[in-house]
């Protein structure tokens, strides 16, 4: 079987995912524009077929959205275009005076290696906070509480970050669905 | 020449591209995804190059949307989305507390005929209401004053509302630019 490709602009995404399932995993960098939707899992879905027709091989896209409750589950998939365009302060102005701050934030993995694909979703669910708050890590991190915690992805150094982490969830459920699978291969009579 | 394809769910759309050439024109529905982007011109001539590579004839597509300048430009060519996850209303408790009310909706119409795609553009300039007012027409019509107006375009009939739209600006412009084109055609030595 052809090597599975992680179709990402980082190459350490290829990185963690041969960690992960340790056996060889390519990267490629393509120019994919992604659907409008507010579900991450509909946008992976749609990158990964689009990948796949591209590569010929199996691949593996990603996608990463934020639910909160008082918006009406937006931003959603389009995250991005709120942080682009207000930032995380922006946000926190539209949440100005709502007392009910729920929120999570989400990881899609997508999985292809033909006309079907396997998704793989990790969520942690926490707070919106009430400004902005930590120096590291990027786009929402300054205002999102993980439940459980006090403090802001933000104020957390990137170490304790990902013991909290979605994407650690959505990856473990593909090493799951990828060691699975690679025991039913051998398995299968020649 | 092949007649033109106006790609869209709404027939009438075909019949009112017919109406301004005086040519006939074809047309057909297809499931294109739109690209995410705030900016209905990306996302106009996405979907443009996307018809015009599934139909191999000149293709007209349009994409409309909304910017609101206190919400730093959003929900730009996303307003679909805002609208379906928290509606017109959501949009105006997002504004709560917002003195700047202006805001501009715009239609953006795609033409393509080859590699390149022509935009023609209609913009609008207006204020978003303080409540929801009329019961004409749709999306955010209902919290949409145009300038010199006093009447969102939901308290006009729509015979009042077409007088007043950013989607006949940009057919005018659409309709310049064929006849011009046609006759450059027919000017062309044999």
């Amino acid at each position: 079987m052809k090597n599975i490709t992680v179709v990402t602009g980082n190459p350490n995404k290829a990185k963690e995912i041969e960690a992960l399932i340790g056996a060889a995993v390519e990267s490629a960098s393509l120019d994919i524009k992604e659907i409008q939707s507010l579900s991450i899992g509909e946008v992976a879905r749609e990158k990964a077929l689009v990948a796949y027709q591209a590569l010929g091989v199996p691949v593996i896209v990603d996608d990463t959205g934020m639910n909160i409750t008082a918006l009406g589950g937006l931003p959603g998939a389009l995250v991005f275009w709120f942080l682009e365009s207000i930032g995380p302060e922006g946000i926190l102005r539209l949440m100005r005076g709502s007392e009910d701050r729920r929120a999570s934030v989400s990881t899609c993995i997508a999985y292809c290696e033909g006309s079907e694909v396997q998704l793989f979703e990790g969520t942690i669910q926490g707070t919106v906070s009430k400004e902005i708050r930590g120096g590291n890590g990027f786009g929402y991190d300054p205002i999102f509480i993980p439940d459980g915690q006090s403090r802001t992805y933000a104020e957390m150094t990137p170490q304790e970050k990902n013991t909290i982490s979605m994407r650690s969830i959505a990856l473990a459920k593909l090493r799951d669905f990828l060691v699975q699978r690679s025991d039913q291969v051998r398995q299968r009579p020649t």
